[in-house]
Formats: C-alpha cells, sequence, structure tokens
C-alpha cells in the first residue's frame, strides 16, 4: 500500500470524489490533514458528524438547512415581501442570500429541464411550487441563463398563466450563459434590483 | 445563517483550510456531500474517523502510516537494496512509491533548511537519518531542486564527510525550481536511474 495503509488510501478516494479535487490535490488535502490531526483533521471530522446528524432538505421549499421548515420559511418577515425566487439549486439560492436580496423566500426546483438527460417535469419540484405560488404576488425566475434554464421558465409561466400572479425574471445583468453561483454579488443584487416583468 | 445552519457553516469553513479548496468550492464540495448523503457523505465521515483513530507517524523513517515502524521499514526486502533515499516531505516519499522506484528505504526530513524562515537543522529530522546512514550502502539525496532543498543536500553530504558512505543525488532530470510532488512518474523514475555521486 504505498500511500500508507487503507485507511489513508480510502480517505484519498473519497476526497477525489469532490468537486474541484482529483487525486493529487486529494493526496495533499490529506498529508494536509494528517499533519494538522488537532487543529484540523479531528474537527473535521466532528463537523462532518454533526453535519450528518442535523441536516435535511426543507419540505416546502426544497433548501438545505437544519431544520424543516427551513429557517427562512419559518420566519415570517420572510413572507411580508411577498417575493418567491425559484432557483434551480440550493446553491444558487446561498449566492441569493450571500447577495443580500432581501426579506424573500424561495423555491428550488433541483435542476431543470433537459429532455436530452431525459430530466422532464415529474423530474423537479415544480407541483410545489404551482401550489406555494398563489401565496405569493411576485414569482421572480431565476435560473441560469442556459437553453434549458430558460425553458424551465417559459414552461413555469405557461404552468402559471391565467393565475394572475405577477411573474419576473432576472434583468440581464447575468451573462448569457452564466451560472448564478459564479456571479459577484454586486451583479446578482443589481440583477435582482432591475427585474423586469415576463 | 445564510448557509443553511451552524453545522453546515462549520463543514464549509473547516474544508475551506484544505490546499486548493477556498470559500467557494468549500461550499459546492459542502452541497456535493450533503446530495450524496448515503453514498458520500457518511463514508467520507467515517473514513476520517478511522483515519484519525489509525494514521500515526514512523518514528524510524518520518512516513506516515497506520504502524510504526511503517510497513516499508518494517519489510526486509526494503533494506536489501541498501539505498536509502532521503526526501524532505511525506507527498515526495508518495511520489518516488507511485513512481515504483524499487525496494528502497526512506528518510522524511520534515522540511529543508531555511534560515530566512529560521529552520535550522535542529528543526528538521537530521539527527535519525546521521544515526541510520551508517547501516545502508547509498544514501540519495532526493530533495527539490530548489536553493533550500540543494542547501539541505549540502548540509547532509558535509555531516556524512569521511564516514564513506556513498552519497548520490536524483539526476537532472528534475527540473530546476521543480517539486517532485508535481512530476511524471517515468521522469522521476529515470531522474533516480540516472543518479549520480556527490
Ligand atoms: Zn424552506
Ligand atoms: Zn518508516
Amino acid at each position: 500500500m504505498p500511500n500508507g495503509g487503507p485507511e489513508i488510501e480510502q480517505l484519498i478516494q473519497l476526497l477525489a470524489r469532490l468537486p474541484g479535487l482529483g487525486p493529487r490535490s486529494a493526496r495533499r488535502a490529506v498529508l494536509h490533514l494528517i499533519k494538522r490531526k488537532e487543529q484540523l483533521m479531528i474537527p473535521l471530522s466532528a463537523a462532518l458528524d454533526r453535519a450528518v446528524a442535523a441536516v435535511r432538505t426543507c419540505e416546502v421549499c426544497g433548501n438545505v438547512d437544519t431544520a424543516s421548515p427551513c429557517s427562512i420559511c419559518a420566519d415570517p418577515r420572510r413572507g411580508e415581501s411577498g417575493i418567491l425566487i425559484v432557483v434551480e439549486d440550493v446553491a444558487d439560492l446561498w449566492a441569493l442570500e450571500r447577495a443580500g436580496v432581501g426579506n424573500v423566500r424561495y423555491h428550488v426546483l433541483g435542476g431543470v429541464l433537459s429532455p436530452l438527460d431525459g430530466i422532464g417535469p415529474d423530474d423537479l419540484h415544480l407541483d410545489g411550487l404551482i401550489e406555494r405560488a398563489p401565496a405569493y404576488g411576485e414569482i421572480v425566475l431565476a435560473m441560469n441563463a442556459t437553453v434549458e434554464g430558460q425553458t424551465t421558465a417559459h414552461y413555469i409561466t405557461d404552468r402559471l398563466a391565467g393565475t394572475g400572479i405577477k411573474i419576473t425574471r432576472l434583468a440581464h445583468g447575468v451573462p448569457v450563459g452564466g451560472e448564478l453561483d459564479y456571479l459577484d454579488e454586486g451583479t446578482l443584487s443589481q440583477a435582482l434590483k432591475a427585474r423586469t416583468a415576463l
């Protein structure tokens, strides 16, 4: 076993499956951990244990939190704005929260429509959105500016047609083809402020 | 708490301290883990627990393993070659093992001499090397081709002067300024084969 025993080898292989880490950087990360056993490796192990035990998906909005309903869904001030922002992924929700977009609520679709990948409406959390939508004054469609994201936005607009609910999308501050999670917070904030009616 | 509760936030902050991961990629890694709780997050948590319990530093050579003496020091065939390769770091030992350099043993210095950083001979595992050296027919100095690495190699050569032990260095297949851990395995293997006497 070249890399110091099966326990170390297995840790390297699992870390290598994280986005942004390959086999080489996973080896470096494991050595980094081993050299900082007390300050980093043991705390990381404990933090993972706690997160495994605590984390759940909000049954209302699809956010990841330690309670369901999540802290955003449970906060009454979040409902006052009447704004529900629809995102593809929890990462996008986190990005909008970091941008400080205000007292809004979210709905996480868990993906986008993609016929080529066999992802249809039943594979996304769309029914929950259609159910929740009437409680809000405005639905902001904040999908990525990709073909699939915009196809999904059109699909939702069609589903909500005739309900009289105001539907908007993020302003075109979002670069075409860009993904929300990679944008700086100022751009995201501006894009929300300049949102336009569909 | 924007990112889903203190347990998640703490996990992000600890992962962000790994080399190659920053705050953004740590957030992505944590979402990746949460989405793959059964397949990845729980196995990673268990692997970390096992590694924390099992990992130790070999008191003979400085390698990281689950036993001390490590599997390399404990393997009698490793001693038959009579070759002891001196490296700066465990990552370099792993790189040489991946290159399949043969039945050799190692000595991990744990760094290099660097007067500017206040690192002197007493901060490295040098005494252990001087003690072990007479048991070997050849000492290969495989420090990085940096100023500090070569300074350290000269220091060791001086310390072993008069012992009659053959001292060699890796061939100049190692690019000047380069670090062993970044080299491909063929280059490393060639550099060892063409090692030259000092
Ligand atoms: Zn929620
Ligand atoms: Zn050893």
